[in-house]
C-alpha cells in the first residue's frame, strides 16, 4: 500500500482549489498507525449545528468504523470526522469495535464534544488490528492546528494506493443565497458499485435538515459513486459521508426542511456534479488504469436492466483488456450483452466505440473503417454506446481498463 | 488467438491415452477457416444408434452453432458431429444461420446421414461471418481418413488459445458390463460457471435412452464444469455434447431407459469424474494461470448460498491477483466473503489457506505462523476453505490466479 509516485496518466491536468467553506476546519497529522512517513490521520472539525447524512458499503462484512457510523447517524448531527490510512479496521472483531470506541472517546475529550458526534473512516489493510492508543496525546495538537484552508492536506492524508488527491468543489443557489459543496475521496482499488465507493466526504455551508439531507445523498449516489466501478470488488469499508455546517444561514439562508422543496434544483445539480466530478477520479486513478471508459446503454427494457448490462461491460476482464490493448473487440462487447442475463435480441443490437458503429443489428456493420476505430482507440477517453433496440431503458456507468500495472500493485500490496 | 507454444506450468505431466471406443472415430483436417498452417476441423462419425444429450451457454446473444444444436437435440439421435475452431460464427446475423445448415447439409450429404443427427460447434472469434462453403469437398476425404484412434488429434484441432490439449478417460461397469466413458474440452479464457465451459464433448459406448442421457449429463453439470472460473466471462458457444454409442450392447448390456436405475451409480461415479477432470483441466489451461486454486465453503446458509461466495471469491480480481503474487491476503477473501451478498456473520467467520486457519470467528487467528503460510502459498495448488459458521451449506469451485500473462493473452488477442 505504499503511495504511488507517479499520477495516473488520467490524472486532472490541473487540481480545484478549494476555498474555506464556513463550519469546517482540517487537521493532518502522522500518528503511525502503519506509516512512518507520512501524514496518515485526517481531523475535520464541524461547528455547533452542523447536520450530516451518510451511505456506506453493502458489504455484509463491513468494517467496524462503518458499523459505528451507521449507528451514529441516528442524531443527525455532526462535530467531528477522524479518518485514518494504512488500516481498514476491518474484521477486527470485537477489539475492532473497542478501538473505534476509543478513538472517539479520545476525540471527544480532546475536543470538548459529544461521543456520539463523532463519525469515524478507516481505509488501508484489511484484519490488522487497530492500536487506537497511538492516538493518544496526539489530538489535542492536531484541534489547535486545525484550519478552514487545509483541504488538499486533508484529500492527500486519506490517500493509500492513490496517485493524486481527489477534490472537487461547486456552487449553487438556494432561495436567492449563495451556497458552496466542496469535498474530497480516496479510491483507486476494491471498487465496485455497490456502494459510496471507499472513502468521499462531502461539506456544504447550506443549511439543511439531517432527514433531508440523506435524501439528496441517497439519490445522488446512484447515478454517481454507484455508477462507477474499477475492479467489481466491494470494499468492506466503503464511507461517504455528507456534512453540512449550516453557516449560510448568517447570510439568510433559511432551513430546508423538505426534500422536494423546488428551491433545491439548483443544489441538487450541484450536488450531483461534485459526486460524478469525485466519483469519476476515482475510476481515472483506478489501479494500473491509461483508459477512462464511459458505457452508455440505450434501448433496454428498463433502465434498472440498462445499468446491469452496462456493469456487465464494465466489469468484463476481456472487454476491459480488449481496451487496455487499444483493439476495439466488440465481440468481447457481444459476449457481456449476453453474460448480463438481461432480455436481449441478437438481431436488434447495435454496437458503437465513440460515434463509429461497429455492429449493426446482429451483425458487424459493414461500413466501419478499421483504421479509424483504430485511431479512436488510442485516446484516453473511450465511450462504448450500446443500443439494445427493445426498450427506453438507458444507463451510463464509468470504469477503466485492465491492465499489467493493475495486477503488479495488487500482487505485492501487502509485501 | 495463436496458440502459445510453451504450455501452462499447471499442465498435466502425462497426457492420457485414450484408446478406441467403439461406435465412433475422429478426423481432423485444415480447411483454413481462420488459420493457414493448423488444423481447424474436427469430425466425429459415430454408428447408427448413438444418442446425443446436451448443455449450452446460458448467455443471451447465443451463436449459431449452439441454437442449431438446441433445436437438433429434440430427435435424440446424433450421426456426426462437425467442430471448427477460429471462427465462433456468433454475432453473425442470419447469415450464421445459413453458414451453420450449409455445414450441415454439405456433411449430411457426404457422410449419407440426416442434416437433422448432425451437431455443429465452433469457437473461436465473435462477429466474423464464417464461410461454410470452405467445407465444400473438404468433407468427404475427412470422412475416409476418420480413425477411432483419432482422439488427441480431434483434442487439438479444437484447441484455440488452449496451451495442452484437455482429454480424460474413465471406465464404469453397468449391470456387470464394462463400458468406457472417453471424453476432450478445449477453453482457457472466456471461462465462467453459467454453463458448460466453452467445448467438451464425451462419449461412451453405454446403451442410454436420450432422455436419460440429458438428465444424467445436467446433473454432473452443476459440480463439474459449472464450478470452474476463469475470468467470469460467459461465452456465447459454451457446449458440451454427451454421446452413447451404444455399442456395449453387443457385450450384453440392455438398454438404460431409467435415470433412476440402482445400476447406473458406477457409470454416474465415472461421468462425474470424467468431467471434473476435463473441466479442472481448463481451469488449468486458463489464460496466464500459475496457480490452480480450490475454494471450499462450508458453514453457509444453504449450499445455494454456499456457491454463491465460493464463486465470489473466485472471480475477485483482488484475491486472484494476491494469489498470483504468492499473498495469503485473507483479509480480501473477507471482502469477496462480504460482497456476496449471503448471509454471513463477521464473527462467526473462519478461513484457511491450505491447513493454517489464518483467520477464526472473525478475527485474524493469533496463532498462525506467517512463515508457514509463506511457503504454502508458493505452491501450485492453492486450498481457501471458508466457514461461514451459520448452517450445513458447502460447496466447492476451481479457479486460477489473474497474472500479468491473462493481460498480455488478452490485450493483443485480435492483432
Amino acid at each position: 500500500m505504499p503511495q504511488t509516485s507517479t499520477p495516473s496518466p488520467l490524472a486532472p491536468k490541473t487540481m480545484p482549489l478549494i476555498a474555506p467553506l464556513e463550519g469546517v476546519r482540517f487537521a493532518t497529522g502522522a500518528v503511525g498507525i502503519r506509516y512512518a512517513d507520512r501524514p496518515d490521520v485526517m481531523l475535520a472539525l464541524l461547528d455547533e449545528g452542523a447536520t450530516v447524512a451518510g451511505v456506506f458499503t453493502k458489504s455484509k462484512c463491513p468494517s467496524a468504523p462503518v458499523e459505528w457510523c451507521r449507528a451514529k447517524l441516528k442524531s443527525g448531527k455532526a462535530r467531528a470526522l477522524l479518518v485514518n490510512s494504512g488500516n481498514a479496521n476491518a474484521f477486527t472483531g470485537k477489539a475492532g469495535d473497542q478501538a473505534v470506541k476509543l478513538s472517539a472517546q479520545l476525540l471527544a475529550q480532546a475536543a470538548g464534544v459529544k461521543e456520539k458526534h463523532i463519525f469515524i473512516a478507516s481505509t488501508g489493510v484489511i484484519g490488522e488490528p487497530l492500536d487506537a492508543n497511538k492516538f493518544q496525546g496526539k489530538l489535542t495538537p492536531l484541534i489547535e492546528q486545525a484550519k478552514p484552508e487545509y483541504w488538499e492536506q486533508a484529500a492527500r492524508a486519506i490517500m493509500t494506493t492513490d496517485t493524486f488527491p481527489k477534490l472537487a468543489t461547486r456552487k449553487a443557489v438556494i432561495s436567492g443565497v449563495e451556497v458552496t459543496l466542496s469535498g474530497f475521496a480516496k479510491g483507486a482499488g476494491m471498487i465496485a458499485p455497490d456502494m459510496a465507493t471507499m472513502l468521499a466526504f462531502i461539506f456544504t455551508d447550506a443549511w439543511i435538515d439531517a432527514k433531508v439531507l440523506q435524501i439528496l445523498l441517497t439519490n445522488a449516489t446512484q447515478g454517481t459513486f454507484n455508477s462507477i466501478t474499477v475492479d467489481s470488488d466491494t470494499s468492506t469499508s466503503d464511507s461517504l459521508l455528507f456534512f453540512a455546517t449550516g453557516a449560510a444561514r448568517a447570510r439568510g439562508l433559511e432551513k430546508i426542511d423538505r426534500s422536494r422543496d423546488n428551491n433545491l434544483a439548483d443544489f441538487k445539480r450541484a450536488l450531483n456534479e461534485l459526486m460524478l466530478d469525485l466519483a469519476q477520479q476515482i475510476v481515472k486513478d483506478g489501479e494500473g488504469a491509461r483508459k477512462f471508459i464511459e458505457i452508455q446503454i440505450n434501448g433496454a427494457s428498463t433502465s434498472r436492466s440498462a445499468k446491469k448490462v452496462a456493469l456487465s461491460i464494465a466489469n468484463s476482464p476481456l472487454v476491459k483488456t480488449a481496451i487496455a490493448g487499444e483493439d476495439a473487440n466488440w465481440g468481447r462487447v457481444v459476449m457481456a450483452v449476453g453474460k448480463a442475463g438481461e432480455k436481449a435480441d441478437r438481431d436488434r443490437l447495435s454496437i458503437w466505440f465513440g460515434d463509429i458503429r461497429v455492429a449493426h443489428k446482429g451483425l458487424r456493420d459493414p461500413n466501419y473503417n478499421e483504421a479509424e476505430v483504430s485511431q479512436l482507440m488510442q485516446k484516453d477517453l473511450i465511450i462504448i454506446k450500446v443500443d439494445l433496440g427493445i426498450g427506453e431503458g438507458t444507463a451510463k456507468v464509468w470504469t477503466c481498463d485492465l491492465t499489467k500495472e493493475y495486477i503488479a500493485i495488487n500482487g505485492d500490496y501487502r509485501s
